[in-house]
């Protein structure tokens, strides 16, 4: 099958158009790869222009009147879908916490190679989209197919790759079909900015941000494991002990302080400690906070749970008493009884990183 | 013998005197705790207003015209010395680089207690004083003594000490007599200042500070090994598997990258990546940076030593290409072969952390 989406890409989008951006920190021009701000992490939701942006190629330009969906492979029937066909395949919306695998790599020693994220490639987004099952029904995917195949419109060659090829990333099929697995074409109840993949992209709740394709062109349904560059050759975890390489998927737990600023300084006197915590492997049941170094870690207040597949608020009473530099460190647990570490678990390419990461801020006199 | 030294102490030092001092970010205001900025350390010798200040207690203050040093132990001849007579005993000027221990603790995971010192609890003096060896000299270390022990002025109760005590710290008799360990009254060609020891500091060259007791009141040379609290307690490599707690002595192979600045914006184009390096075991002998993360390590220009006991600056020249968000790391190695580990070495309390540390900047597009 061929994707009839219209390819255009341009060489490079302008930083310009994000730099007064507020809540975005910007990592690369061309392609414009941003961070959030960890100010911008503080809503429930990340607001559009905070959210963060990874993207490896040139950023396509595609005519969402002209779009149109291939699904191909094994399936029983194939299909070329414009974006009113989707719509009509029933709609859902989500709120999903996603985050870049590559994010926090700065933390790992020795430095992989990798573009140098810090702590803020991580954002909220509610998407509202066409439930992937529906569209997988709707074509009827054969027996033996044991992966979804899908392809972004972006493509190029990457440093060490094979040539030019597009980015493309496949699931199982049973993550393919789970609930919440959405092809989205509205962010926070908007079409879909280009940045972020439009007219359509992929959801996919729970793992890296990686498996969200973006400007999704093709859906293959395939009877052997994919094997392309992006799922056997990075968004992997090769370590250089000679094991065999895993392939980065599910979101590790992980917990990021947002209040007080790092580095920046508060006035003696009460304080809540607030920040956001998640995992791809279950709820969050503890976070628990450190007020300077050493052991005395306290638990933290949890609040609601907005979404199911999203991040979790929390909070933490404290008195800032002594002057000077402080450090804080915030530690999640999950319910199937994961914690983050304190070593950071390095691997060649430096994905999910969860480490514990103490911050400082000053408390004045 | 009983120290002479007037042992008034105020309870706390004012932080406002120092706040607008250029080049020092402070870290606690009482006792005034700061570390160097990183651009101030750009100097062969950092300015005196820029050193890095480090007190455990209360900062004495002491009257020079009145002060004494007590040597005393097992000397044949114990003394008390004005610093007249100090000085009537020779002098020597060295410039030496002195490092606190706990400097970069907070690269160390998970993060042990202790004051959070960034990367800047390093500078470099000249100073100005009395060999040790003369003074010993003309006490007389009688036979059987194994070490020189050092008390200050300053005292108080360490929060899991045994009561109020001296800063106390020993040194092996041999380091004792080594050729530039100084009572030092001055610094950077001025009076010592008071947050730098004043009246007179001892200066151990190659050692982590610690050891450069300041306020320097008496001496005492013993015939057993001293077990204070600073000796035994504090100031050692603590590990978690139980072996024995090694002392924290000699300064590790480290480097420091001061330009460009971390966090900094820099044209795209020729820039020069300059920094210092510097190790007690020796001089060094080879220094790498890496230009973004992955292993390609270039050497860099070593530029000539100026003093033995000294930092070395080190340059490398580099074409700043692509924009965005970059990182660079440097590496030293030294004459006795020790090189820069990528991982920092844990320890209880957060001593001697020499491991590689990656800043970012940005090239501008």
């Amino acid at each position: 099958m061929t994707a009839t989406a219209t390819r255009a890409t341009h060489a490079s989008t302008q930083a310009a158009d994000h730099a007064d951006q507020a809540g975005l920190v910007p990592l690369k021009p061309a392609p414009f790869n941003a961070e959030s701000s960890v100010a911008a992490l503080e809503p429930d939701v990340t607001p559009t222009p905070s959210f963060y942006v990874r993207s490896n190629f040139a950023v396509p330009s595609l005519d969402a009147a002209a779009f149109r969906l291939g699904i191909g492979g094994a399936v029983r029937q194939a299909l070329e879908l414009t974006l009113d066909e989707l719509r009509a395949l029933g709609s859902q919306t989500i709120t999903t916490v996603m985050e870049c695998a590559g994010n926090n790599r700065l933390q790992l020693a020795p430095l992989p190679s990798g573009e140098p994220w810090h702590v803020g490639a991580i954002s909220a987004g509610t998407w509202t989209g066409t439930p992937l099952r529906a569209v997988l029904d709707r074509a009827g995917v054969q027996d033996g197919v044991v992966e979804i195949l899908f392809e972004g419109a972006d493509h190029g060659k990457p440093k060490d790759g094979p040539g030019d090829i597009p980015f493309a990333r496949s699931l199982p099929l049973d993550k393919a079909l789970a609930e919440g697995t959405l092809l989205a074409y509205e962010m926070n109840g908007e079409p879909l900015p280009r940045d972020h993949g439009a007219p359509l992209r992929l959801v996919v709740p729970s793992w890296y941000g990686m498996a969200s394709v973006k400007w999704l062109n093709r859906i293959h349904a395939i009877t052997e494991p994919f094997t392309g560059y992006y799922q056997r050759n990075r968004y992997i975890y090769e370590l250089s002990d000679g094991s065999q390489a895993q392939p980065v998927t599910t979101m590790r737990v992980k917990s990021i302080i947002i209040s007080p600023d790092e580095g920046g300084t508060v006035p003696p006197g009460p304080l809540t400690v607030r920040g956001k915590a998640w995992s791809g492997h279950g709820e969050i049941v503890r976070v628990e906070v450190a007020v300077d170094g050493g052991d005395d870690w306290r638990e933290a207040r949890l609040l609601p749970q907005t979404s199911a597949t999203s991040w979790r608020a929390w909070e933490l009473d404290w008195t800032a008493d002594a002057a000077g530099r402080r450090a804080l460190r915030s530690r999640a647990t999950d319910s199937a009884g994961n914690v983050q570490p304190d070593d950071p678990r390095w691997n060649k390419y430096g994905y999910g990183n969860n480490a514990v990461r103490p911050i400082t801020f000053n408390v004045s006199a």
